[in-house]
This record gives C-alpha cells, sequence and structure tokens, in this order.
C-alpha cells in the first residue's frame, strides 16, 4: 500500500470537530447535545443576504475574477471607510473564507521551516494551516489570570530567528475573546518594523468588541503600510459561516501580487456565496446592535453561571464569542468526550471543545476548554448546568 | 520592508489569466475579445441548479460538515454508480473545487521535494498546486503527432525514483483533449502497484468524450483500490465553474481519512454552492446529449477552420473541450499579447492561452496555443479567421 506523507500523518484533528462522532452516537441515543464547541451562530443571517440568492439572474454559474468581481471588492473598501480602515478594491482579494487567506498569506511570505510567533492559545486550525504550509509556529503563552491580554512584548522579542517572518494575532481572539489595544497593536508594531517582519491581523469579529471597547485594526496604522497583513471573513460578522467567503488585506503591493497568484491558481472564490456577501454590506445597524445586544446578554449570562462552579476559572471576554475555561479535571479530551458518551441529565449532555488543540506548546491547555456562546441565554443556563452536574461526579 | 517567500515569487503566473490585463485595455479601446484562452463555457447552467438556491428555505447560511453534507455524498454516490463506479459516501470528501481537491491530494501524500510524475502538456495550474504543495513536476512529454496519446510506460518507469509518490494524469485531457483508453490505463495501473504509487486521476471531463469513445475511470479498475485517488467537479459538466464545489475520492481509508483532516481545518465546503450541485445530479440526460453534441459539432468546426491555416498544426480531441494547437510562430506568448494589444479586425480580437505554461520542461511549447471551444460556432469561424489574417502579417 503506497503511504500517507509525513505533513498528512502530522496534520492536526480539529479539536472543534474531532468528538463529532461520539455526538452522533449521542444523537442515535436519542440525547440533545449542547453544541458549545463550534463557532456556528444559531444568529439569524441577514434577510438581505439569504434574499439575493432567491433573485440571482445567472444563466451561467461562471468563474468570477481570481481575487473577487470589482464592484464587491469596491464594496468591501467602502464598509472599511466606515470602520475608520482607509484603503482601496486593489488591496484586496476575496478568497474561500478566511481559513483561505490565511493559506494564501502563509505561502505568500514563508517558506518550508519558516517561523511565525503566535500568542496562545489561538485559532485552533492556524496548526493546520501551518502543518500544511510546512512553517512553525513559535508559541508565545498568554495568561488566563491576564484575560489572555498580550504577553511582555520582549517575550516576543526573545523568541525571533532568522527564521521569523511573522507575528500572528486574532483581534477580537478566538478562543479568547481578548480585544487588544491600541496600544498593544502599537507595541506589536513597533517590532515587526524593528524586524522587518510581517504582522497578521486576523480580524474576523472586528463587530463584535462589548462594554464600550473599540476595535483598533492593523490597517489603522499608518506606519505598517508594508507590514500588515489583515485576515478577514463574513462568516461570523453576518452568520453566514456556510458561504465561505473571505479576503486578505494588504497595503503591501508585492503581498497582493503574490497572493493573487495562489487566487489564480484555484480559479475564482466562490460565485452565489459572492453575491450574497455583496448583498450582506447592507445589513442596517439595527442588525449589529441587536446581535451585539444578544452576544452581551450571553456572555454575561455564561460567565455568571460558569462562576457558580466550585474549581472553574473564566477569562472575561471583551470581544468575539468564545471564552476559555478552567475545569477541575485533569484532562479536558477524556472528559468532553465522556460528556457525550456516558452523561446526560433527562437525555440532554454538552458538547465543549478540549483547549489543548488551541495551544502548540505540548501539556499546556489540558485542563481547559473553549466554550462558544453561540445559543440562547436558556439554552447557555442548561448547558452550564450540565456541566456542573457533570463535575460533581467525573472520576477522570 | 518584508520580503516574499521564495514559493511566493515561484509561483506561476496563470497562462489562462495573466494575459487578462491586456485584454481589459482592450476592452477600454472598445473591442471585442473572443475568449478561447479559459474553459468558461458559454453552455446554460442547469435550471434545475439555477432554480435550487432560488428556493432555499434557510434561516442560517451555516457550515456543512467539513466532508460535505451526508445527503450530498450519497448522491453524488449514486451518480457514480450509473457510470459504473461503485463506492459508498464514505470514499468522498466534498471539496472546495476539484482545485482544493487536488491540493488536498498533493499534502496527503506528499511532502517537500517529492515527486509526482505527469504526462505534459498538463492543465496549467498542476504547476501551481505544486509549487504551493513544495513538490516537484516531473514531467514525460507527449507528443502532437501521437494526438498525446500515452507516452511508453518505459519512459514513466525511467523518471521513477525513492522520491516518486505518484502519477497524475488528467482524463479526458485539458489542455490535449485525449481520451485515454482502457489499456492506457491498465498500464498505468500496473507500474503504479509495482512501484507501489498512488495513481490520481483528474476526471472532471468524464461526460465530454466524443465519437463513441467510453471513458474508464481508475476508479473501475478493481486492482487500483488502495492506489487511486480521483479527483472530481461540477465545474464543466453542469457549467457552473462558479460553484466551487468538487471532489476527491479514494477507497483507501487512510487517504479520506487523512484527506478528512486538512477538510476540517478549512471548516466545510461551500453551503449554497452543494444545495445546487445536489440539484444539478437530477439534470435530465437530454442536457449532456444536446451539450456533447454542440461540442463535438464545434470541435469538428474549430479543427476544419484551423486546418485551413497554413503553417498549423493541430491535434484531433477526443474529449473534453480543449486543442494544443501549434502555430508558424516562435513565442506564443508575445503573439497572444500582440493579438490583443496591437491587432483587430473590425475591432474584433482573440484571446488564447499561451501553452508553455501548460508545460513544466522549459523552452517546451513555445510556438503552442491551447484553444477551449467554449463558444459558439459562429464565433469559433470569426475567431479562427481573426488568428488566420493575424498569422498573415504578424512579424514575432
Amino acid at each position: 500500500m503506497p503511504t500517507i506523507s509525513h505533513k498528512g500523518l502530522s496534520m492536526p484533528e480539529s479539536p472543534i470537530r474531532k468528538l463529532v462522532p461520539f455526538a452522533e452516537e449521542a444523537y442515535k441515543k436519542g440525547k440533545t447535545v449542547y453544541h458549545l464547541n463550534i463557532g456556528q451562530p444559531d444568529i439569524k443571517t441577514p434577510d438581505i443576504a439569504l434574499d439575493a440568492v432567491k433573485v440571482h439572474s445567472l444563466d451561467i454559474l461562471a468563474y468570477t475574477r481570481s481575487e473577487g468581481s470589482d464592484e464587491y471588492r469596491h464594496k468591501i473598501a467602502n464598509y472599511y471607510k466606515k470602520h475608520d480602515i482607509h484603503l482601496t478594491h486593489k488591496d484586496i482579494i476575496v478568497t474561500t473564507g478566511g481559513s483561505e487567506a490565511l493559506l494564501f498569506a502563509f505561502g505568500t511570505i514563508m517558506d518550508v521551516d519558516d517561523e511565525i510567533i503566535i500568542p496562545e492559545p489561538f485559532y485552533a486550525n492556524y496548526n493546520g494551516f501551518s502543518t500544511a504550509s510546512g512553517v512553525n509556529i513559535v508559541p508565545v503563552i498568554s495568561k488566563i489570570e491576564d484575560n489572555f491580554a498580550l504577553p511582555p512584548i520582549e517575550e516576543f522579542e526573545n523568541l525571533i530567528t532568522n527564521k521569523t517572518k511573522a507575528i500572528l494575532i486574532c483581534n477580537p481572539g478566538n478562543p479568547t475573546g481578548y480585544l487588544y489595544s491600541k496600544d498593544e497593536i502599537q507595541k506589536l508594531a513597533s517590532i515587526v518594523k524593528k524586524h522587518n517582519l510581517f504582522l497578521i491581523a486576523d480580524e474576523v469579529y472586528r463587530e463584535f468588541a462589548y462594554d464600550g471597547h473599540q476595535h483598533y485594526s492593523i490597517m489603522q496604522e499608518e506606519s505598517l503600510k508594508e507590514h500588515a497583513i489583515m485576515i478577514d471573513s463574513v462568516s461570523k460578522r453576518y452568520s453566514m459561516c456556510g458561504a465561505r467567503i473571505g479576503c486578505l488585506v494588504s497595503k503591501n503591493k508585492e503581498v497582493i501580487k503574490t497572493v493573487l497568484k495562489f487566487a489564480q491558481a484555484r480559479l475564482s472564490p466562490p460565485t452565489l456565496a459572492q453575491i450574497a456577501s455583496e448583498a450582506a454590506l447592507e445589513t442596517p445597524q439595527s442588525y449589529f446592535d441587536a446581535v451585539i445586544e444578544e452576544y452581551v446578554d450571553r456572555r454575561n449570562t455564561l460567565i455568571q453561571e460558569l462562576q457558580k462552579i466550585k474549581g472553574v476559572k473564566v477569562a472575561k471576554p471583551k470581544g468575539a464569542f468564545y471564552c476559555i475555561v478552567e475545569l477541575p479535571i485533569k484532562n479536558a479530551d477524556t472528559f468532553a468526550q465522556w460528556l457525550l458518551e456516558e452523561f446526560d441529565i433527562n437525555n440532554e449532555t454538552v458538547m465543549i471543545a478540549p483547549a489543548a488543540g488551541f495551544y502548540s506548546t505540548p501539556y499546556v491547555g489540558l485542563n481547559q476548554v473553549r466554550i462558544a456562546y453561540v445559543l440562547k441565554k436558556e439554552s447557555l443556563i442548561k448547558a452550564v448546568n450540565i456541566l456542573k452536574e457533570a463535575l460533581k461526579i467525573y472520576k477522570g
């Protein structure tokens, strides 16, 4: 039998999805599973986006330009303008989700064995993208005690080698919910300029900033012109994860030129989803106001309920819709599986994402889980209660 | 300024798309451009597929499973059954176009510097995917004089090293239009088994087999069970290139398990396009009959018109909708650009894809172009006439 590549064997299983078979077994037994494991919100997609594809007048579902349709890119530039991010459509390449934007960015700036520094815990699929790209993540540990704020900038600087090509942040953070301040972004800016690195920021949760905090984009930092690569997506903004439309944004013309070559090889991003995404840009502010209010309410409920459980530690998120929770257990992997296989209250159980997969340092975060507060308040209360009762009897 | 990776700099420009800026300049001058450069058919997408998204009842445009929705995969398996290809939905991973399926296949079976043998000329983007994956294409030249039939199997065998992981074919071939016979497939089968390699077949043009020839899939070759990886796509079959839905098919369970890890990292293929693609499976046979008849007619017209031009050599395609044409010029790149920039008849000109980008051997195919017969007969006649007149006065 021919053999699988080392790369293939090294590809991490998604901590968000690897327990899916156990969830399916639970369904078969008639259990209800509260999905706190995945960032798939139950928030309705704006009608304007859903309706746009219903009235399409296409005769041929054709390729668009590899960089996305011109009209859509112009409108995206206009959207950024409203967020005080000033650029033109030429700085934007439309991608198949933020995922593809990250893969293109990695390919554009890194060769095999190059290094990228990322504060951890980080979005688990960064591990997959780095393995697929043959590059190495060098983690800087951020701490639950600090709400996962930016670690001291010296810790980044100490890790820079001649292999280091970039620093990557997610802001607001998945899985931490931390929102970097302008001051923190500027600290990162000064270090990437000093060492001639790229700064990649995954800003797909831009709108999800709570408690009056303002999101500060790396694209607002003028001096980063040649250094900044922003990753974006419609998935969370408009609750349209299934569209698979994102974009890569940079004012560095060499970056855009190179990303375009990767984009041309795969021909074009999905056409129907671009129609929906272009329409989604007309979503009224009232939609966001209601969604943000809902998430703040959910977050407050979740934190409040979690804090009632003995031995549980939780960082208070300022953005996105995740939080990292430390549980009084040894191994969240086996606990999460046990919840699906062995535990229920009135035939209901809960699915959580073990946090170890959000770290690249081995044996860190083993007692942590990521909880996505993507369910209604009542469901969150029930789900946390299930966790509480489960922890009482769990002997892991 | 931080630097672009060697990989990024090495990424080839798409020969199909790199002349687009010159075409755009031509439009600005008010010229009509006949696009023979890209496999974007003018054939109507089946209504059943276009209409399916118009009546969707989604409230939330959510992720599907990473491997594609179960229902869709079951229906794909059923489609293959009608083509005498017997497998289950578990052997199928739905991808974002055939492009992503190829990238997943490359990542699953090859590490950096591994080798894949491909008869050339081949689909140009294989160059991009191999550069992106850090692997090397080892070409075997097939010849226009043989209509690009499979080169002698010894030529493959002579190139196998301990780095060789696979042989890749496109069947029917883009850009050659050649359809491999059962005998040729079996020759490839025996060599991959002997040397324990994978055989990847890009079969996205399966339906486009002409003159009574039958397509023979690598999946029909029972003995290839552990060796065969098939790449497929809805793009050409239903003239829905913009859907960006394809799949990777293999009975090798380790392959599928590994591909799934790549698929999970990017979350899911596009949801709306899966709805359209699932509906497209209900396309009646009459649609294909009409389309095949149309393509045969176009091919015959194209070949007939091309053969009228002095010094032009053309292989007669048995499938797909491309042919490689040898022109009495030195460099097709400058000629193609000149056609857009300098030449017109009554303000009409033609865009062709220089064939050098479909070879990986340097300096081969410089006087060849790929012509996609994706336009109506009348347009093809006009376009070839433009070529003919252009060749009369071209001094390149």
